[in-house]
């Protein structure tokens, strides 16, 4: 059984897509097609949009899921000519909220994103420079002013940790490669050891480092077995020597690794 | 008046925070301390969250706002004791699919960031890694692999766009500052000619961009105002004269500038 599941917005889209997602994952044995469509904001686009729902029915032979966070009345009367099952995200909880707090909803469009970006848009993009400049070790000489310095082999998911916490929180964080140097003095590297305490570790299954190193580096002694089981073999040991917090990074998605990351050493975000 | 409010997960919490984020930001006047509490799966992490909130009604004298996704009924059973105004979000939404969708919800703990994970993992690291790869027109020989190259003048907001496209939607995005000789010479820069297509421009109005750069360059010729509004000016002009779709980043937070561009240019993105 297949179905086509929108997700509709006056604004990026970003929040209907992010609930829709979840709640459509429940269904396992339902197979979606999913659309987003952002900027949804005038009655014209509105119907533009009941059109495409309707031909999807058409063609499904089934009516499509509708998970919408439109907020004007008008340009959503519109929409709701559809042939569609309506999920009116924001419709569902303003009513409540409103009773609860006593206070009136402003029905603004795509606000949260505006108010949240203007607060804190230069923190990002601060982050995310730093996070650049202070990639894969290439630089040291900033530790002292990052939130978190990111170690692991290469290829346990440092850059991508990185660059999400920079651009989600707002956090700067370095990375530095542990290489087989530093891997032979079984130490934590001279150049960490003044910032012990922003030094989190993640680490990987060896197999599945094979795998990705494989990607890059076909056959190569880089990319053995022999050679990643001893890189990850000897990191963990150096990690529980040196009491380096560490995480094992290969069921994870970057947003999961970087979220536990946060609860595991407690460092705040930077930006609301 | 100040209420505390919490976006409660068994995972991430990155929905409840989407979703409840957008939902406050419709409440101008209410001011909300806003807590968030991941991977509370267990019964005894849900009493400490409830006793978390208890305290916060107790100080604020009013109860706080909880916007939860626990999909675990005895897990949130706990939770629901505290004396807190408890938005189910999954709840909700959960049985009106169930009979819509004519199937039963797996009730599956984090599913859904677990499975987009998993499919698209390497598609958005290649991504990551291609976009500091080919940011500020470093490397130019790999634009024939790229979906889009963004171009603009320094500092107008083309790498962290880069950079969530690639993290959100696995999305190969370069990018090549225009630079004063690129400006004088009044035409695309040859190294773009052969990539027209996938040309993106950015620009931004020139007060902000003296804001912008004077941050980094304090009263530099490069901050100046004469400097900036030169850039732009001539940059807008190119585009014109060029063909080249472009946006104004100027009061667009990163997301929005991103879906927008998407919107324009059609491109599709590469992880579900």
């Amino acid at each position: 059984m297949k179905r086509t599941a929108f997700f509709i917005s006056d604004g990026t889209g970003i929040t209907a897509e992010a609930l829709g997602q979840s709640l459509l994952a429940q269904f396992k044995n339902v197979q979606f097609d999913k659309i987003t469509l952002p900027y949804i904001d005038t009655v014209e686009k509105a119907k533009k949009a009941a059109e495409r729902i309707n031909k999807a029915a058409e063609v499904d032979e089934v009516r499509p899921v509708i998970f919408d966070t439109i907020i004007n009345s008008e340009v959503r009367q519109h929409l709701e000519q559809c042939n569609g099952f309506m999920i009116d995200i924001f419709g569902t909880f303003l009513e409540p909220l409103e009773s609860e707090l006593g206070a009136k909803s402003s029905y603004t469009v795509g606000s949260s994103h505006a108010i949240v970006a203007q607060a804190s848009y230069s923190k990002r993009i601060d982050a995310i420079n730093f996070a650049l400049e202070n990639d894969d070790g290439a630089v040291t000489k900033h530790y002292s002013e990052a939130d978190i310095i990111l170690v692991g082999v290469s290829r346990s998911g440092k850059t991508p940790t990185c660059i999400y916490l920079a651009l989600q929180y707002g956090i700067k964080a370095a990375n530095y490669p542990l290489t087989e140097d530093d891997i032979l003095d079984q130490r934590l590297p001279k150049t960490l050891q003044p910032h012990r305490k922003k030094i989190f570790g993640l680490t990987i299954d060896p197999d599945r480092l094979i795998m990705i190193r494989n990607e890059r580096a076909p056959q190569s002694r880089y990319a053995s077995q022999k050679q990643c089981f001893y890189e990850i073999e000897e990191v963990e040991l150096m990690y529980r020597r040196e009491r380096i917090p560490f995480l094992n990074s290969t069921h994870y998605s970057i947003e999961e690794i970087s979220t536990r990351i946060m609860v595991m050493t407690g460092i705040e975000r930077r930006v609301a």
